[in-house]
């Protein structure tokens, strides 16, 4: 099943389930929103048994991140053993644990915002995991119970405020629309093996990165087992899985984004993103 | 103006203004809770404008946090010279910004959990802001108008996922209750000088942390424009603002919370807060 919103930034959105011909259905008579209020297996079971062939056509607008502002944005830092090499940093022998501001989620396709202080601003295409029922202290077998399903982010960092301006990452990783989340959420079924998608990111056309989620040093389930040891991950809340190889920062000499740049990036099945780079 | 909430945790909240006597009044009538979708200057305005006389005494129950869960829950690190001095750490140039996650919002009288993994339970009494407008890129001379009050916060963490498990401190800031808040939300009009308020903490009776705001590095105003910077504060946001000498991870021998400990803690103003240490 995949999910998604249409909808103005600041105005109501229209939750839609995609048909098989993968027309967008609006199921608002079914749930409000989706989002850390509604997200839940009991939600899922409803949508999957929804005829939507009877439900409205949406014909498009704005797409929105296909659930409503997390209570929480996580990112696993240096989870691709080639990134960490490129970063010149050692492969971490538990996940390293940062967040983003919420203030950062935005649209698949909105705006990258540019402003005039940032000089290192940085791309790096993950895998993001949405939360869709609670969890503390889970197992690593039970953790993908806890997975509503799957989106494609674009992590976007200003590196010289994350690393030369005293201290914890989150400094620079926390700017309006620095979290561009979609354009679906896909549910684990539908994705399969979660654990071998390609994943690619061009700038102005010229490829980035390309890799694969089979590299990942902690997997999926890992992952969200390991966090619920330290922190209850609650529904809606977005896990940022950490980017592979050929982020602006590890290349020689290093890339940075520009007013006019155009971003496209994509993941296997879910779907793919497209930002501009403007001046705020 | 001091603004609280009684109600149960997962039930509805019944958002109070205490009057000149100091009775909890009921303002259900003029704005449904407050939290981030609420929090304003015109909402502040129609609130001091009410008849307080007028409305219902709220006479207990469990005192909430005073706005509903933020969507960021900031710290600033070090903030205190001598809390820096006993941590072993350099006087930051700039404010060291981290997060705690949501989920560790609660009341001031909420217990506080001690899970089987923990071995290096801590407490921080802090001074928190929570922001009333959105602020991004502010000046200093305009950062107190985005303020919406001040609080008590017990800044806890478990100080072994903090600085022994693979980097950024969120991992021992973000268990479930480590952020107890309250029970008043005061207005910066009502509470004169931010800069000079007297706070302390003890455990089991005996003082642990004794300080004033006045030895901040960096001040409320110099915060709330900085992080301005960075990431765009939202209403309901809640920045501590870091904790002065006392914490047990600074005693020789180190100090830690064990199951049974009561916590007390307050500021000058602010109200005071009292927790029990439970097994989860």
């Amino acid at each position: 099943m995949k999910l998604m919103r249409y909808g103005d930034r600041h105005g109501a959105k229209t939750p839609c389930v995609l048909d098989p011909q993968g027309q967008a259905r609006d199921v608002s008579s079914i749930v409000e929103d989706f989002g850390p209020r509604t997200l839940s297996p009991e939600l899922m079971e409803r949508l999957r048994a929804a005829d939507l062939s009877a439900l409205p056509v949406v014909q498009g607008g704005r797409v929105a991140p296909p659930t409503a502002q997390p209570f929480n944005i996580w990112c696993v830092g240096l989870n691709y053993s080639d990134h960490a090499a490129e970063a010149g940093m050692a492969i971490p022998d538990e996940p390293i644990l940062f967040n983003k501001a919420t203030g950062t989620y935005c649209g698949p396709f909105d705006d990258i915002l540019h402003a005039p202080k940032m000089t290192k601003l940085d791309w790096e295409v993950e895998l993001g995991i949405v939360i869709g029922k609670p969890a503390l202290n889970i197992d690593k077998a039970e953790a993908m119970d806890h997975v509503a399903g799957f989106v494609v982010v674009n992590d976007i960092s200003e590196r010289a405020w994350q690393l030369e301006r005293a201290g914890q990452w989150v400094k620079g990783k926390s700017f309006p629309n620095f979290c561009p989340t979609g354009p679906w959420l896909v549910t684990p079924d539908e994705l399969g093996d979660v654990q071998s998608l390609d994943m690619w990111l061009e700038v102005n056309g010229a490829r980035k990165q390309s890799g694969s989620t089979s590299t990942m040093i902690f997997d999926v389930a890992t992952i969200v087992s390991y966090m619920s040891e330290f922190a209850r991950l609650e529904p809606g809340d977005l896990i940022c899985t950490g980017t592979p190889p050929g982020v602006g920062a590890g290349m020689d000499p290093q890339e940075w984004l520009s007013v006019g740049d155009e971003v496209r990036l994509g993941i296997d099945g879910l779907g793919a993103q497209k930002q501009r780079v403007v001046a705020l």
